[in-house]
């Protein structure tokens, strides 16, 4: 996971090609033109038994015969011949390879097999592997073109790495087309080494690259990709498409690179707690990379909009009103004070600004002008419909002069007419969009990173715990071969990392009961204790709202009766005497592991909510306390808790503790699969406040222990 | 709002230009251009009183003097003028004028008066009008470029209406790039009378149009504009883009063309009734239009993907997972046997078909003809990216000749290299897209397009009910000014209209009272029955939970007792018995009148759902069963009524016949305001079922009456 050699591989001063050939067509053809043509300045060999010369470069039978160092392999021999010829590149000290090769993990077990001494291979002799199976890199700013892709890259500052190689050769010809420009292209293949966690390490400090983009199906270890990505977003925006989410995609992903998808959740959890942006197509992927390649952040979400068109004025409003983070600017007075000398009648001086159709370039500088230096804006859209007296060279020209730092984003619309004026914007790192939407959804994307940045950095909270006492009877249950731990001892977990229970004492009989009930206090409810009998309720083994030492001798002799009778053998402790907890409002904190990320924590209101409405939320544990606060007031419900319909708000601050200490038990004890604590019961938080645990279940992985 | 006469306007045998100039820039001359350059075959005559001659047309001081007969005159003449004219253009005998000027409604009072009266003289006269403050119209299939546009259309059978013309001016110019061709191009200005539903009523019949597509902020008559558009689908599809529905969006509509925009959720409503396919943006709007426009209908919801690549493979069956109407194809056995044997080995044979990057043209032939063959398919789309051994413009051609009927969209993904095969594509009129989501979201459309046309017709339900009686109750609350109409009284409306309500007698003393709560059935609650006593419970008009005849006879004394102390004047009419309902689960039938489409209903669960989870439905009144159903089943809590976690299954049908007794009542009354059903508690479907309404609150409006 790590980016350590990753220099060799992107910047390598010599580069071999394995597998190179004379025939067009041919991949190692192809990779060692690319090589060539785009003008790497360091060693190339060509590796081919057959070839003495191959356009113009020396060829070698193999790695083994090249005198100087090699900083860079690339493969392009079938597959039988990987293994081979990763020992000799190892004996050789090459330390990082490209394997183009497909037919490994993606093909099946056999494969998978491959991939695996690949990388056994590698990792005995220290070498980074970029692939099997993809497309290769390039890297514009050390004009390094080690893939056989047919289209080349402009430099830029956007990076780019694709899980999906075919995905790498459209999108190359598209950017083409539409002028973007690219520090790193990146084809990440099967990822038997260099995943996208890796490469993210290494980007964050490539100063060749403003923005991260990248497209991916899966992610290999969720622990570290969430470490690595908190890490990276606080340097630079990362924006990831990823798919592979719906049970169709799912059923496509692992046909295609055998992956396995994570649960959608999960990934909107991580991305949401790591700062990763993501992008819902590969549209909205590069609409953003231009916003934030080309412009600075906003200082904050106030929009302001200028039209020609009313129409399109009104579409770009109603997006930013939708949007969930940019604002329709409050144009200060001065600002429209100003405007009233210098618009003419029957412009919109309010946002959206009308400059109305027969504005020319200058009417479009004095909104500019004017809104770029009110303080209420962070941000400007400038909209253009070619009119008859619109001047789009000269309007363009207006946006590229008149720019100070505040994001500018150009929507001119149209086709011929305007593209002369797209031409001005795209030269100079202007966004323009084809509508006013995108434009808009691009600004959102940047306001939302930049609040990630801006808040303040948070730990996750360590709360004194009995960690010992639940290592002690986790191990226990391990050993018994217990997957469900029982009721009582799942108490005993979450007492143990501070979570309040009713009030509860077991008593062997009838006298200590009634003793218990009292300590308890009235009413009671009796449950009779033993690990040998888990569905208490179905044997006649709880009575509930016990009111007086009469009943509870009553109900000790019952218990005790109908538990024997209906589990002879039982190991019967003696029976459970509890507090009954009224009023509160019922609340589920819960735990499921997901298989890319870990344990998972959930939270929703009890009953209906969760199980009809499905009114829920997730983060990936450890959480820290704002993520905490995330998770309860993202539920539709929230208003319940709050205290709708005039009753008296819930403490939810016992709510949000209650969070970061399950987060703490199940970061603690990996062990732990599932954990729901279904009802927490939580208090007016005007009394006494508080929220008491009712009933717990844990379940264990017995395989981890 | 009919659509009389749009012949004339649309297809002039002669048209005269009011304003028509020789200055090049002036909309009097350009309009003039248009028309020459665009092939106008019948007379035109330039009207301006200084010249003599106009690009060859003899140029005549005023409609006056043409001999000929005029069948359209566009205004191109400041707005003091155009009264004036309008009265010379009505006693020369023409029927259909353009006011291209502005300066009308969009201006404020003023504005508003003139165009007021320019359609008073237009009514004199029976002339139509088109604007004011409008760009023009083109009519390619009568050569008829009436507009001052700088860019023409080409020609196709997609009619686009527009209420900003700025708007058009981009489409124009976009449309062109893209190669989209128009039958109507029609910019609509103020609509002082030619409106949305004016049009679509004429585009219904025109055998150049295929697809009608529009851009509005709102609509003239509501209740109009469903009944046309409901018989317009059923010919043609609709696609309607209509922005304005946020807050800041309504704000910049008002500001624009003074149109009072109608609420979201009644546009909704109204789209969802009537089978317009509502476009979230212009650019889905286009999506749709060349989708329907290029195809025929999909026979069914099954899309097959073909693809030479996996990761938008991926990308296309997550949109299709997460589309609303399109599904993932289960390809039939026989098609994956054929693919068994003529595609090669590690081609993914089940739906999306990966025919693997290496894939030529005749690759793609083979998936492409096996899959349209399939009846278990019933729609394609073709995904390429440009790999090296890709045959574009090959494939580009193999999609042209296979095609059968199905229709087939492609995704051509890419830049310069993929250009060549959209040449192709949209010449040979195969939609194709740059992101495979916008083909499936155009798919998506056509199967929801589909399915509402298949839809069995239905007309309202006509109950039979007691409509004089609640006429008679409507006119006397009207004439003794009650805007909130008593709860005995709105008892009385929905009982008339087969409400079942809680058995409830009126007893005028304690005798009384016994024996009506011995016909009612123990428990009974007892209220003061009284027109001038509203708030029952703030003065100790209300008992609950009465058992027996000594409880009432207590209650009926101390009722009386506490009403008289309160309001001493009372009228009062007696107490009523009313038998106390339990059980049953509670929901709100309600109604609320939308400024542009009248009276629409609401359906909800009770409680928390409605007021902190907004989890309502709507709908246009009147509404037929089908359209009950969908209000009942489009509830996220609908699961809670048929019965899930154990509890019995809900009487729905009784809710349904409530909706459509509701409709009836709100239809044949419209001076009611607002009316709550709330709650209507509805019992368990296995019993004796029914519903009955507790709760009934009905307001009215006084000067409607």
């Amino acid at each position: 996971m790590n980016s350590e050699g990753l220099d060799k591989l992107f910047s390598p001063r010599s580069i071999a090609v394995i597998g190179a050939s004379q025939h067009k067509g041919k991949i190692g053809h192809d990779i060692l033109n690319n090589i060539k043509e785009f003008g790497f300045k360091g060693e190339v060999y060509p590796i081919n038994p057959k070839d003495k010369e191959l356009m113009g470069y020396k060829c070698y039978p193999s790695v083994l015969d090249v005198k100087g160092e090699i900083d860079l392999a690339v493969f392009a021999v079938p597959s039988s011949l990987v293994l081979g010829i990763m020992e000799e590149c190892g004996k050789k000290g090459i330390k990082a390879v490209i394997v183009i090769t497909a037919g490994f993990k993606e093909t099946g077990p056999e494969g998978k097999k491959l991939e695996m001494d690949l990388v056994d291979i590698a990792k005995k002799y220290g070498i980074r592997v970029l692939g099997p199976n993809c497309l290769g890199f390039m890297n514009t700013a050390s004009n390094v073109n080690a893939s056989f892709a047919a289209i080349s890259p402009l430099p830029g500052d956007i990076a780019f790495f694709s899980q999906s190689g075919a995905l790498c050769a459209a999108i190359l010809d598209w950017a083409i087309k539409e002028k973007i420009g690219f520090s790193k292209f990146v084809s990440l293949g099967n990822k038997s080494d260099v995943s996208e966690t890796a490469l993210l390490r290494y980007l964050a400090d490539d100063p060749d690259t403003k923005v991260i983009l990248g497209y991916i199906e899966d992610v290999k270890d969720g622990k570290e990709f969430m470490k690595i990505a908190r890490e990276v977003t606080a340097k630079k925006p990362v924006i990831i498409c990823k798919s592979g989410g719906t049970k169709a995609g799912a059923k496509a992903a692992s046909s295609h690179t055998g992956s396995l998808a994570g649960s959608e959740v999960a990934f909107d959890a991580a991305f949401a707690q790591t700062g990763i942006i993501r992008a819902a197509s590969i549209e909205d992927l590069f609409d953003y990379a231009v916003a934030f390649s080309f412009q600075k952040l906003p200082q904050g979400p106030n929009l302001a909009i200028i039209t020609n068109a009313g129409g399109p004025g009104i579409i770009a409003a109603d997006a930013v009103e939708r949007s969930k983070f940019a604002k329709v600017a409050a144009i200060s007075k001065e600002t429209i004070d100003t405007f009233k000398v210098s618009l003419p009648k029957g412009s919109a001086l309010n946002n959206p600004v009308d400059v109305m159709g027969d504005a020319d370039d200058q009417r479009y500088k004095i909104a500019v002008n004017g809104l770029l230096k009110d303080p209420n804006v962070n941000g400007l859209i400038v909209i253009l419909t070619p009119q008859s007296n619109s001047k789009i060279k000269e309007t363009a020209d207006v946006l590229v002069e008149t720019r100070d730092g505040k994001p500018i984003f150009a929507s001119f619309i149209g086709g011929k007419l305007v593209d002369k004026g797209r031409d001005i914007l795209q030269d100079n790192k202007i966004p323009n969009y084809r509508f006013p939407e995108r434009a808009i959804s691009s600004f959102n994307a940047m306001v939302k990173y930049k609040n990630s940045i801006d808040l303040p950095k948070e730990g996750a909270k360590d709360f004194p715990v009995d960690k010992a006492k639940v290592k002690k009877i986790l191990e226990e249950a391990a050993r018994s071969g217990q997957k469900e731990i029982p009721e009582y001892t799942a108490r005993d977990i979450i007492e143990s990392y501070g979570f309040r229970l009713p009030k509860s004492i077991l008593a062997k009989n009838a006298e200590e009961a009634k003793v218990a009930a009292e300590k308890a206090g009235y009413p009671v409810v009796m449950k009779i204790a033993s690990p040998d009998i888990l569905h208490k309720s179905d044997v006649g083994g709880v009575k509930v709202g016990l009111k007086d030492a009469k009943e509870i001798e009553a109900a000790f002799e019952e218990i005790m009766k109908k538990s024997k009778a209906a589990v002879p053998n039982a190991n019967i402790l003696g029976v459970l005497v509890q507090e009954m907890v009224s009023g509160g409002k019922e609340v589920i904190l819960g735990m499921s592991k997901d298989p890319q990320f870990g344990p998972m924590l959930m939270f929703g209101l009890g009953g209906i909510y969760v199980e009809v409405l499905k009114d829920v939320s997730f983060r990936i544990a450890p959480i820290i306390p704002r993520e905490a606060d995330e998770m309860i007031n993202s539920i539709k419900s929230i208003a319940l808790l709050k205290g709708a319909r005039g009753e008296k708000p819930a403490d939810i601050d016992s709510i949000k503790e209650g969070l970061l200490r399950l987060s703490q038990l199940v970061t603690d004890f990996p062990v732990i699969k599932e954990l729901d604590i279904n009802p927490l019961k939580v208090f007016p938080a005007e009394g006494k406040g508080g929220a008491v645990a009712i009933d717990a279940r844990i379940s264990i992985e017995l395989e981890k222990q």
